[in-house]
């Protein structure tokens, strides 16, 4: 373990030895509040704060890990815009400063796009909620990184509209992606693709002519939480960069109190 | 003060004088997970679990205040079921045992209505968030005792019903009434009120009649949260009890990824 | 699928057939919030209130599930004391209601324990936060089980302590351990292994020789968030009950703003 | 009202009268998620994320407010670096779109701020929780701004310092403060006052010698939460800008399950 300057005077008790002979899978930091840079899909920049994890596979024969490493390693990389790319470098990074078989790194935060209202075409900011997480095991070609996107849009109740004369119950719900994928694929991609497979996306800016739109064009698509999980599966299927996905949805119904949920997992092969 | 046995032989710090000349409005504990009992308006009881901060006015010349007495208090009341008449002999019951000039007690728990399905009468209970808040100075005919619920309900847009073809946007919302009264006003009264002033209450279990019962019945009473609010206002007005409020909705919008809100505070004279 | 008979005469579009061959892992309510009883080790009862989950698998045949099914079943055993052994009932009821090959129900709750406090014996309660969760697949002897608690202890720094001439940085940590295990397990005998492994438990009520007592207790048993995993992990090893678990332990550091972490992962052959 | 060109042909129900005579004192959106920049006291630019409030007071003659118009102005400033000289301009320009007598926006961030560590030196960032919040009424002199801030903290119990032979009790706190005042003040100047008041400032980033230091430190410089307050008090008191506060501190106590409160407000003349 590289020596540490600051430190020679006093004992360094993590680095002793353990007699208990039990492995930690992940020891390390989180709530780790720290500013990031992304490069978007349009080729800029955007700043955002994310909430850390980060942690190491602690070897059954030592005492401690050392915390403020991990956030010397944070120190150092959260000025360079991060792509997905890019991303597993922190990992190899922790890996590497904490001497450690194998490194873990999660960080969320919140993406704008910028979004044109239907109709009108003013143009307003939607905010996203996304997690890079990424494990290094010292063979980058066996990096796991998954990128995670929730959305939020609006689902309308099949059920609802058909037993009715007239209105239907909808709802703001919550769609999940979390993938592994093979090439280039950006959180803009992602969030398109969860987007479509709700009964309409969301807006931040809607005048009357867009609400009428927006109104209208839900109760032309109706869809149970199943339907959007579904629909969402087979874009999913359809792309080819996609490995593996996890997927839900959660909508928040506006006729009771609780929420209607549905999620799925699949392994390409 | 008086003498805790219990303490009698190590020194009493928070008892000793402050030099600082500075009174403190409110010292206590907060996040105090308890067990409570409530009497139903029926003429029950149901359990809860609530979340009490518990507080007392600490005067300049005095250190600090003793927090374990807070508990022993709450321990020896919480056993009993508790109305809105009987609230305020805790906060009472705290003055006395802190020595305080002036104390206060909030109690945040989860209270359940048993509801029957608007067609098929079928029984489920629904949830509602209540807080009983209460200050006492020593003269219990001034106590100031404020009943808060929280009821989750429909709103459904009137200008998305009015500018569009067919449909209407709505969603859950969220309306919120806090209360100074005279004489008996029970929990399930002021949610009856609440949701009484929505689009349409909310339930636990509806079969397919009672879907269609809700759908048609939002659609045919659309409120934006303005008028939410102002109906609600005009409930309370109207009930003699009610000698102050402060109202609000948060209408958690199917078309946007924010929330529609308003808020009225009113005391009658 | 049963004839619901006060659905007869409207279409039942979840049930009829979905063409796209996406079968669905789980689908079904969640954030419903109900009571329930709980029977203690001590052979009493208590009463908390649930946050619960309900699911079940949906095949690639079916357009989608009966959401208010869930509640009926909840609606019918909520009233029941439960145990663990008694918990994996409401998973094959929800299975056989939905006539689904799987069911999962998982039920999130406060549970009290009294407890004496270390020097004079004052007995106050301690609020656990505890979940049951159940997946049921039609062959009971396979039903999957899994209790999970969170205790609040206290964490004191070994490095703090070896280094400083005098004091030790220390902090409220929460340990979590969910197992799998034959035989009988109380929520109380998970909850005293758990606390077992930390620096010092934590109370409800202290007077100040057990404020003295805690101090120094605590100052002697030093422990990192990797110690006190480990001392989890060697506790619910040598427990022969216990077939599986996963533990972990967060430390809400004083001396910093982001917490340290500690997780680890356990089949028993 | 001005008229917006993109919704000439749709009826406008906002503008229509309203006869049930009631205004409502605030109404808007909240939760809206937006991008901000900020000005630092060093003079350079900090982006953070803010969750935004925006609220106009509704006259009791008409049926709603514009809900699209908040965005649109929220929009428009967005991309300009704030002060809380600034600030109430944008309270201003919501007053002015949305044609009101009062307009109120509130926004919370986060913000950083570059530490050395106390006795290697080391730098990393902190994270604070800022909130602005601003009423407007038409008269700029009046603007009402507010300004507060949270920072975590360490608070080190004097109680339990001098009952134990050994050690004393400690654990993170949060110390909030909101002030009305006068003149030129940066959030760092707010959040170096308030960390002043307690036992230990807290740090992203320690290494060992760093670690001795905090812990003797703090260890020399015991507060009760009573402390925490009154000390932060005389700091706000001997500041001229100051002419209100509201101050608080919240102790995560390491020996209980539950936290320690205190607060104060004053106004000075």
């Amino acid at each position: 373990m590289t020596q540490d300057p600051s430190n020679t005077s006093m004992p360094d008790m993590q680095s002793s030895a353990d007699p208990r002979e039990i492995a930690i899978d992940r020891v390390g930091v989180r709530e780790v509040v720290y500013p990031i840079k992304l490069r978007t899909r349009a080729g800029g920049e955007q700043g955002s704060i994310a909430n850390v994890g980060m942690y190491v596979a602690l070897p059954h024969t030592q005492k401690g890990t050392h915390m403020s490493r991990f956030i010397e390693v944070l120190e150092a990389h959260a000025c360079e815009p991060i792509t997905p790319e890019q991303f597993p470098g922190i990992a190899r990074a922790i890996r590497e400063r904490l001497n450690a078989q194998k490194a873990h790194i999660s960080a969320s935060f919140v993406y704008f796009m910028k979004k044109k209202a239907p109709v009108t075409g003013i143009e307003s900011l939607m905010d996203y909620k996304v997690t890079f997480a990424c494990t290094a095991n010292g063979t980058p070609e066996n990096d796991d990184f998954v990128m995670t996107v929730a959305a939020p849009a609006t689902s309308l109740c099949p059920c609802s509209k058909e037993i009715s004369a007239y209105g239907a119950h909808n709802q703001r719900c919550e769609i999940t992606a979390s993938v592994r994928f093979t090439g280039e694929m950006w959180i803009e991609d992602l969030v398109e693709i969860c987007e479509g497979a709700s009964s309409l996306e969301v807006f931040a800016l809607l005048k009357r002519p867009d609400e009428k739109y927006v109104t209208e064009h839900a109760y032309d698509n109706p869809k149970f939480v199943e339907d959007i999980v579904r629909d969402l599966a087979i874009a999913l299927d359809a792309d080819e960069r996609v490995r593996w996905y996890a997927i839900s949805s959660e909508n928040f119904e506006s006729i009771h109190s609780h929420n209607a949920y549905a999620e799925l997992e699949r392994k390409k092969v």
